[in-house]
């Protein structure tokens, strides 16, 4: 039959193929070692797409879910497993509700240097310096995949990008965009001269209004995080672009103020018409 | 003594004088007949602050943070209440950590009219249609005080600024920013013809792209949720304004588009320069 999926029934918890979906959320304080979780139908659509930049490991649907799902997985080299809720919410450890989970691999963490075009290519790179929070690093992830950025790079102190929460927030870009992670103690301002970036500070201490700014053809677009922002020693050393707001409030979110500068800076030829 | 505040101290937990901190996550889905809970010590602080648009009916502090907010507690009329942070969790129901609860109380709700600057002067005016969701219209919140919005209009689906999640995401702006609800079936048209604002609706199908508008005087721009977006009956009476991104990208935030709006929007005259 055109479209089938020869999944797999489990109906043991301890089933050793479920391992990896096993104690979840104390799995993502701890980490995977090279695998990922996958959670919803539209994340694991996306991992099924050409966009996605890793492979599934193996897939867990409720089996109310795999109907639905059957031709987007049809040909999908990987097992897809088949279990009801509550045996699904014993090997999690929490109540599952959409009933759609997989397993993806990381593969080999990449460099930065081939996922940024070549020069004189035009070229738009997102940099997140000391980012901790998993919701911002998500919403960063969907600001640049919405405004085209070739890729994202995250310092050593950054959080993961594959971290369950941050690919949600992200609407799946985590799993589209590019991304590498600099050694730690990277120089940003040495990693954009190396990619033959011009290096762009967001910052509320910056002295370019963004809305002003004629947007160079080659960006590192960097930012930090809420409180403590980017360190002094970098401001000092590259452009710095400012948003202007209202007197006296504080602070946009980062991923907010990210979304104002991409817009700017990725210009008519990355984005959609008119 | 100067800056000494006049505390009660409280151990049970039955107390009447609690009871309107009782039961906080049930009460905060029934609403609580024009009071609100204010926590932690930013919103605090804003709502001892003349930004602040609400009375506080009463103030509920683990005694070891009482040091640090006599000062500004000082010359409040409403009773300050202390209680260890084990009474305060019983009351609640839940664990309090951060130990600084207080009550707000609504007041009247106003018209929208009296909240927007009259003609001939200048005026920005956020408009929320169907914003059932609390993150969404907490960071609305956020970014409607970023660009000095006048204020932020409610239809009647849009949910309460004043939820406790609400409050939090707009990083007290919800305190701050005057806003209205309209009546149930208001139609936005003539909510703007009223109010002397030309409406723009924020929309993956308008025509005119934010980074070219010429933003008009006076401004209300509307935005709808995230999933359906403003409905098309009110798309074809009005300029309807989109944000481009790469191709293929689906939809941004509401939020973080709004605030892409409204950063253009606001213009110089609003925003602190240069």
């Amino acid at each position: 039959m055109s479209g089938a999926v020869p999944a797999i029934v489990l109906e043991d918890p301890a089933d050793p193929r479920l391992a990896p979906y096993a104690a979840m959320r104390e799995r993502d304080l701890v980490g995977r070692a090279g695998r990922f979780v996958v959670e919803g139908e539209v994340a694991l659509r996306l991992m099924l797409s050409p966009a996605a930049r890793f492979r599934i490991e193996s897939v867990l649907l409720a089996p109310e879910r795999l109907p639905g799902l059957a031709e987007a997985l049809a040909g999908l080299g990987a097992p897809v497993y088949v279990a009801g809720k509550p045996v699904m919410s014993a090997v999690t450890g929490f109540p599952i509700h959409r009933g759609v989970l997989a397993i993806g691999l990381r593969g080999e963490e990449p460099d930065a240097s081939p996922l940024v075009p070549p020069s004189p290519r035009s070229a738009l790179v997102l940099g997140l310096a000391g980012l901790t929070n998993h919701d911002n690093v998500g919403g960063l992830f969907r600001n640049a995949a919405a405004f085209g950025a070739d890729a994202v790079l995250l310092d050593a102190e950054s959080c993961d990008p594959l971290y369950r929460k941050a690919i949600r927030v992200s609407a799946g870009a985590a799993l589209t965009v590019p991304f590498a992670r600099l050694a730690s103690g990277s120089d940003w301002v040495a990693v954009a001269a190396g990619l033959n970036l011009e290096p762009l500070a967001l910052s509320p201490a910056g002295t370019e209004e963004v809305s002003t700014l004629v947007p160079p053809r080659r960006t590192l677009l960097l930012v930090g995080s809420e409180g403590p922002g980017l360190p002094e020693h970098l401001l000092a050393r590259m452009r710095g672009l400012r948003i202007a707001m209202a007197p006296g409030f504080d602070s946009l979110n980062v991923a907010t103020a990210a979304a104002i500068a991409l817009h700017r800076v990725a210009g008519r030829d990355r984005l959609a018409g008119p």
